[in-house]
């Protein structure tokens, strides 16, 4: 076998164990939460029909999807004529009939439709996978990513939108983030383009809208005339994307003058505060905005949108979501309404990285390691060692019989706090020697006395 | 869009809630014990680069990986010639250079080379994630399916194996599973060839070995035959396969004569002598036995082989690995050794479903749902629900007004033991009509009995 300089594909990710134990905490904190509010776990297959995933992200994401070859002779179907033509189009599902997934929300999708007779509605599931995109890596993106995602499927009453809204505000408080969490309707969205005598160009509003934090209201503007909006259409839409986001009522008064006599932006303002009016009755560390700017790229959402910033550091939003009416459409289940929100665990991780927010004392996987002296001696040193884990007590025992100072160094790079020492005085007198790693301190004790002291 | 009717490819698997949460019992046990015992999480990326998975697993093993298509113009290397010829030997690595993992060993190995200068040696580490193999389906074969894999590396020392085997024996335990543990010794085998007098055959012979318990003591002789190995050699091999592997002395006895004067047997022997010496200081709830002619199929063992059989039921290995001196050396380490163990959870899955192990309870993911009355009592229940999620209590409120018999029967769907009303005579009295729904049985509480009650 040939020597081969090792490496990953470009925007993959190795993560070594230090970084694992920040993101299982990330993980676990989040599934507590889900687990609390009663959401299901649910997995799906890496692979995915290339069917189930073409045509459901645009032209764009069509490109972006990881495609796998097909088992053995994939050529078999290609014709000479397919070859040469190079013709990518007609070439590839010849060679290739699977992908992997893009995201959670459309395999959730295929599962519901797929499994319907044997789902109990409204269907309650979390899922937490790998998602994949050939996107062009750099500092942030990668081609292989978590996404943490939850819904409620097969409801449409408001109070799912409420029990979300509640579980980002308990997770970001759990993960010690300070967040401002906003809401819109796509209903408000849609009133805009009525009110603007522009229904044909909903989706063109939409994307030019999700713009404004980016470009700002002049460039929303001429982005719409671009997108073939009339110019007095553009100017009327000057005071709406001028609203402040930060007073509902005010902000309510504003809307409700634009909207008068347009149902679709009265019945936006009105599912938003039926959300308001739920929320009065539970506690939140956080902060609900009503902001009637909010946009959200993805085109599937038709009721309540969220989207969720740090407040401590300017990142762009950590969580996001909707309602969306049809989701299951597509795949032969019509008029099942549902609303979800995925956590960006990866930039969460790095809002906690950039601001310290880890908890002490994660580095340290083991409390103790036991030093070898030599075959006698870790005979006694096995008995103790299996009584701390016995009591859930994580230590480790260094494998060989290296010299003192290679071992103590094993516990210093492991960020290990307690060295026990078991030689033959310790074994004559039934005591262990324990040093701690931090102080320098030294301490000579029993084995229940050992236990006490590591059980906090 | 096109509707599509939804399916998944063949061999890949939908986990709905119910199985997750079994699975998830499972994944959590193993992940416990491997914490206790020092190890740590390592996470690798599901695409390798092509040519670190290539040459690997043998010429089946290259025909059974998952090549990813490049992304892009992906036929922009390949001559017409490479195309008109359907040589997939020069196509493919033209069109594809990505793969997915094919076992959680090799992306170890390359891990460990690639980061040697930040790793702390000894490393101890655990890894489950999900593999890939184009094999063909069939039942309990799958074409992505989970490993769960434990090793040290960069230690010597057969305080290794004892650790191992005391995880083999705390995982099986937690799991309520009664399992025997064998363990043999490549040297042991190795001491075989030598004795027959076929030290080239050495591969040959452990295969043939390893086929024993299928084909029999004279099937393995006919295939030793094939394999080229002279007659007096196979009959000289014939009272190494009748061996007992129940008795330790005995067998250590038999074998002690077989291997006089052979240095790789009596090595063998001695290194299994040690581990059983070390076990002697520690207590183990199964049974360990040392089986001269346990063989293991793969080929980079050189050192301890385990492997772990149900008693309960017939299943083949749940459980195995072994010692390699020379993992790393193909990607240009040379000389690290390392021993570690493989979990095999889908068929520990099969067989505590099989033999009904799974913990009672498990099936209801909420300890109580509220039924909803409308608006106005939601909104009190909504206060109460938070105080039982204070209180780590999983409950669910039915997020739409539907009919109570709907309400309870979704309990009931979902397994959820206890409902509790909030209607207008609750909210005025301040309490909580409960119904048990496994009795029928029905109480009127406080919330602080209510918590009380649910806190088990």
């Amino acid at each position: 076998m040939a020597k081969v300089k090792p490496s990953i594909p470009k925007g993959t990710r190795d993560f070594a164990p230090a970084t694992m134990v920040k993101r299982e905490y990330i993980f676990d904190t989040i599934k507590k939460v889900f687990k609390k509010y009663g959401f299901q776990p649910l997995e799906t297959p890496s692979m995915e029909n290339i069917s189930t995933l073409t045509g459901k992200y645009g032209e764009e994401g069509d490109k972006l999807l990881f495609r796998i070859l097909n088992s053995g002779d994939y050529l078999s179907k290609a014709t000479e004529d397919d070859l040469l033509s190079r013709d990518l189009k007609v070439l590839t599902p010849k060679i290739s009939n699977k992908g992997l997934r893009y995201d959670l929300t459309v395999p959730f999708a295929r599962f519901v439709v797929q499994h319907r007779g044997e789902i109990t509605f409204p269907f309650k599931r979390y899922q937490i996978q790998p998602v994949w995109r050939a996107d062009k890596p750099q500092k942030g993106r990668y081609r292989e990513f978590y996404q943490c995602d939850v819904d409620v499927i097969g409801s449409d009453s408001l109070i799912n939108e409420v029990e979300l809204i509640k579980i980002i505000d308990e997770v970001f408080t759990a993960l010690n983030l300070k967040v401002t969490i906003k809401i819109n309707n796509r209903k408000v969205l849609k009133g805009l383009a009525d009110y603007l005598e522009s229904s044909d160009k909903f989706t063109d509003i939409t994307i030019a809208v999700d713009k404004l934090d980016k470009i700002g209201i002049e460039g929303v503007k001429e982005d719409l005339k671009k997108r073939g909006i009339n110019e007095s259409a553009v100017e009327k839409i000057d005071s709406f994307l001028r609203l402040e986001d930060n007073n509902l009522s005010e902000t309510k008064k504003s809307l409700q003058e634009i909207f008068s006599g347009i149902p679709a932006g009265e019945k936006g303002i009105e599912e938003t505060e039926e959300i308001f009016n739920f929320l009065e009755s539970v506690e939140l560390k956080n902060e609900v905005e009503f902001d009637p700017k909010l946009a959200r790229g993805l085109d599937y959402y038709t009721g309540t949108i969220f989207e969720v910033k740090a407040r401590e550091i300017e990142i762009g939003s950590i969580c996001g979501g909707g309602r969306y009416d049809d989701l299951t459409g597509v795949f032969g289940l019509n008029d099942v309404s549902g609303v979800g929100i995925s956590f960006g665990a990866e930039r969460i991780f790095d809002v906690m990285e950039k601001l310290d927010k880890f908890p002490e004392g994660m580095q340290s996987l083991s409390k103790i390691l036991f030093v070898n002296f030599g075959k006698e001696e870790v005979k006694h040193t096995l008995k103790y060692i299996q009584v701390l884990r016995d009591n859930d007590i994580p230590a480790v025992l260094y494998p060989d019989t290296a010299k003192m100072k290679k071992q103590f160094s094993y516990a210093d790079n492991l960020n290990i706090k307690y060295v026990a020492i078991v030689g033959q005085d310790e074994i004559k007198n039934d005591r262990i020697t324990l040093k701690n790693m931090e102080t320098g301190e030294q301490s000579n004790l029993t084995l229940d006395e050992l236990i006490n002291k590591l059980s906090y």
